[in-house]
């Protein structure tokens, strides 16, 4: 194992150097947050992380949860962390005091999620679920849901669940089939099968609580038809002790990584006994979910990042250890091998994880500071953040999932043959990332999404707000002298992201829906290039300014690095766009043409 | 299991209508191998896979081999297929008839190596490291040698390895310290370690050989100093039955993937019995191994565009079969759902596929014609074949090995969530692949090679040979109205390549080795990229050509199909060129510059 997964330098000059987060403090809901109560938030995830979870990182992958007659058996810390979280307040942190809480600011929770993360990414999934469906019952539930459900959720004693996906209905969410009908009692009886829901069942916990889409009987059919449910596991029986809900948990996947999770098939109603509340208004269930998965789509790109963090890590301790190799002008063979960190190649494969990593951190934590923002501000204010956050999700979900598998198989890379076995954890890294791309909506689903969505949403207001934020940071860095060539390639590549939008705007004025969609992957590509290449422009012009006030030759060495990560991102990275520019204008229809036909042979 | 893994129709489209490899009968060596002949051969290699080696594929990895009390224990299939392998003949094919071999072209053997690591990778790595090996004893050995070990290793019998690699000395040759000293009776005693080696022992086979690198007692240091062994597992005793040569298995690794081959580490002359015989000269063992490691290369890199089809098939496969979504305009959700295969995003992925596995596997086949065509010819022509074959082996192994991640993952996300589950081969390829990039040197040491060592070579004769062949496929190319634009695109990318080169190279005069090889990695991404826009252009004259003159229907669809993936590759990955060659130009020697320090946070 390597020694540590995260840098807490790095987290803490994001949070505070870059984004300036004490300074949510000056809102009332926020005002008990400073600098140091904050840090000891962040003490206490590093130290859960250390003690609880990266322990136990490889073991839970090697011990998988199993499935034994019905019952789904996971490892036995997922019930002392589930505890721990509960017990720590982590769970509700986000609320109102009123409802519990601790108002906790929304980036800095992320910030902690990041570290849990990557000290194990399977483990810190449990909670976080349950969070993220407690508060879909928080916003759209009636009292009596919420009196029934959320202590024991917040409490860690039961597991909370997103059930969208069935077997006919992946991507395709129209097709959602899970029927629900309305009985006397208020309640409704669900019938159908869920597949690929993450810790659906499992046996060191109480209850499961899924927030569940299904169709109630005569709803119009396509998402105008779909509502959402509560459905637990098991229901409060009538002398209040829990009873069987008749779901029933038929399996879990065996999957390439992320296996400290159970992903299960449920299925519900078979004895036409399994019980659900609705949430929120009939047939309006697609939208509430839709809080949840915003939320968990941020939660997917953070793990992702997460992930390629730790593999960032433990390749970066191997390169410094691993003496292999002399320097290129050194002929005497007689003379010590050198540490492998010293060969370009390697430095460059470092530079690499480095720059996207902490680029793609930077991105998320910046839109989670504008959840925060949402929250407390109001008007055309709030509403400025409500868009940058709609628009840049997609990229905050997909930039780090996709660069991030790339990330940690240079990691891999770095220890040769040893990166392929499993005395070191990058295979893992490897295989566990691999989900990211996947769950919560595809890479294409959300490049359709960006492109067909949000890009062009309000006459293209969240664009234009992009261009203004990023304009700004250019404005800024142009004073530099240091900075100011790097801010007009980036002037530059969003000019050509502009003209590239007009040409695919055009072709959607024309009508020619399936065609402008055609590359929405590869526009989202691009547009996640560009955003990061923003937020590097925006850390290094916080450590160049660092470095003028003479810091600690500590400081000093940390935010030079960070200068050569934004070098490196410009002159490597940025230029990837060029090649997908002379695609996307092109646009000339070759996947919409090719039949399904032409791929026989 | 999807129900294909090749395609015989691209095999004989690249064999007989690309390279014409019926014409090798011309040369008397030859002559005996027909266009029926050769089909006889590739029907052979079909059928083994689809009986022996297929059918086991997923059961190998899920049943990998273990080390128990001293011993390696793999699956049944192996000592199957070995037997099979030998007794077909398969091992010594390449041989003249004299050698007992078949004299087969270099060229189909490769093809049917293809055939057999696409149904099982594992499986097919057993006998063609034998097939290495014993080619090395082939050339360099003296006739006592060639008697002792050869025709067991070519009936199947023993298995053949290549031990290079020790615990100090992995892509540092020059650091071999195992020591070879001297004996009476004209062999020498091994001690030392030998570390991931393929197949190095295992419970179903008689005996296992290594072509094992040594420094023999009192040798030079470095490179200059290394010396090449024969080391059996057993060596024949007095009464001709074989006794234990005190080559231990000290444990096998525990990998991400290809997990049905064992890679051992090895310990010799722990009791001072380790015998082992010179091959060849003394101290010249490195430039003896590198022809099987030049071979070897090759194979890494056919075996990645192997595993990259199987995973393009299957996932092609499902792509057909699976309902999900609607078309863009369709507004209509109770319409029934479409194959996934209708979408344009999913056909990009597909088509990516294609394009990379199938420009690939053209390459790697151009090369072993060439190694055919260098057994045949002599004087210029014979140098130039070499100097070609040279040259571009760093891009046969990476290209197909880098590219085939990429290709394979995306096969996985055309499975969504079922793409990570072990139902499915997706999951396994992915895994499986990933060694590619590592063994047979790195991607960063074929850099190296390649732009280090290859292209400057003789002054730049290889170099200028391919330019002058990818200069005869542009000028042909240009005849064809349709063709031209395309043809043109690539001449461009040829005078850019000669920019880089040049640029570079003056770099190299300038003496600053380390800055001239610091993104070596990035040169050989953009050579690969327009080594397979070469093979392209070239397949699809001949695809055009064919379609003129009216094939079948089943024809046409086919031919069609290459000019769609021929237009995908030079749309979605030439392109790539431009932000690689903006890097490359560049050359300011960022990771050069920055010290292991700035890594520090």
């Amino acid at each position: 194992m390597a020694s540590r997964f995260i840098s807490r330098r790095n987290l803490d000059f994001i949070l505070y150097e870059v984004l300036d987060i004490s300074a949510l403090s000056q809102y009332p809901f926020f005002q008990d947050h400073n600098r140091e109560s904050m840090a000891l938030v962040m003490d206490t995830a590093v130290t859960i992380s250390e003690k609880m979870m990266y322990p136990v990182f490889q073991e839970m992958d090697k011990k998988a949860p199993e499935f034994k007659e019905g019952r789904v058996v996971v490892h036995p810390a997922v019930a002392r962390f589930m505890t721990a979280m509960g017990e720590g307040g982590w769970i509700n942190a986000l609320l109102p005091y009123e409802s519990g809480g601790q108002q906790l600011p929304y980036v800095l929770f992320t910030a902690a999620t990041y570290v849990f993360a990557a000290a194990n990414y399977s483990l810190s999934v449990y909670p976080f679920l349950t969070a993220g469906a407690a508060h879909l019952i928080e916003t759209f539930g009636g009292d009596e849901l919420k009196e029934a459900f959320l202590p024991n959720m917040y409490a860690g004693k039961w597991q909370g669940t997103m059930a969208l996906t069935e077997p006919d209905a992946g991507s395709s969410l129209t097709d959602v089939s899970t029927l629900a009908v309305p009985a006397d009692d208020g309640s409704y009886r669900l019938r159908g099968q869920k597949i690929f829901i993450s810790c659906g069942e499992y046996d060191s916990i109480e209850n499961v609580v899924h927030l569940l889409l299904a169709r109630i009987k005569g709803a119009p059919p396509g998402v105008k038809g779909i509502s959402l449910f509560v459905v637990p596991n098991r229901r409060a029986g009538e002398d209040g002790k829990l009873v069987w809900n008749d779901v029933t948990c038929a399996g879990i996947y065996h999957k390439l990584g992320y296996r400290g999770a159970p992903i299960t098939q449920l299925s519900l109603g078979d004895n036409d006994d399994c019980r659900g509340w609705l949430v929120g208004e009939p047939h309006r269930g697609l939208r509430c979910m839709f809080q949840m998965m915003n939320e968990a789509r941020i939660d997917v790109g953070l793990g992702a990042a997460a992930i390629a963090t730790a593999a960032y890590y433990a390749s970066l301790e191997y390169a410094r250890e691993r003496p292999q190799g002399r320097r290129i002008d050194e002929k005497n063979p007689e003379t010590p091998q050198i540490p492998i960190i010293n060969h370009a190649d390697v430095k460059r494969m470092l530079l690499y994880q480095k720059a996207v990593t902490e680029g793609a951190l930077a991105l998320i934590l910046s839109l989670a500071r504008w959840v925060d923002l949402i929250r407390v501000t109001e008007g055309e204010e709030k509403e400025r953040y409500e868009l940058l956050l709609d628009l840049l999700t997609p990229i905050a979900k997909t930039y780090p999932s996709e660069t991030g598998i790339w990330s940690v198989s240079q990691g891999l890379q770095c220890l040769g043959g040893y990166g392929y076995c499993d005395e070191f954890p990058l295979e893992q890294y490897y295989r566990d990332i691999r989900i990211h791309p996947i769950h919560e909506g595809t890479t294409g689903i959300q490049g359709m999404d960006l492109l067909g969505r949000k890009v062009v949403m309000k006459n293209g207001k969240a664009f234009a707000l992009f261009l203004e934020d990023a304009g700004a940071a250019i404005a800024d860095a142009k004073k530099s002298e240091r900075l100011a060539p790097r801010a007009e390639e980036l002037e530059r590549a969003l000019d050509v992201l502009q003209k590239v939008t007009a040409r695919l705007a055009g072709i959607a004025l024309e009508g020619k829906i399936e065609l402008f969609l055609a590359d929405a992957t590869l526009y989202l590509e691009m547009f996640g290039i560009i955003a990061v290449a923003w937020q590097w422009l925006v850390q290094a012009g916080v450590a160049a300014a660092a470095l003028g006030k003479k810091p600690s030759e500590a400081d000093s060495l940390f935010y030079d690095g960070k200068l050569f990560a934004f070098r490196f991102f410009f002159e490597y990275e940025l230029p990837k766009i060029e090649g997908l520019t002379k695609r996307l204008m092109n646009a000339d229809g070759l996947t919409v043409d090719m039949k399904p036909e032409h791929f026989e042979d």
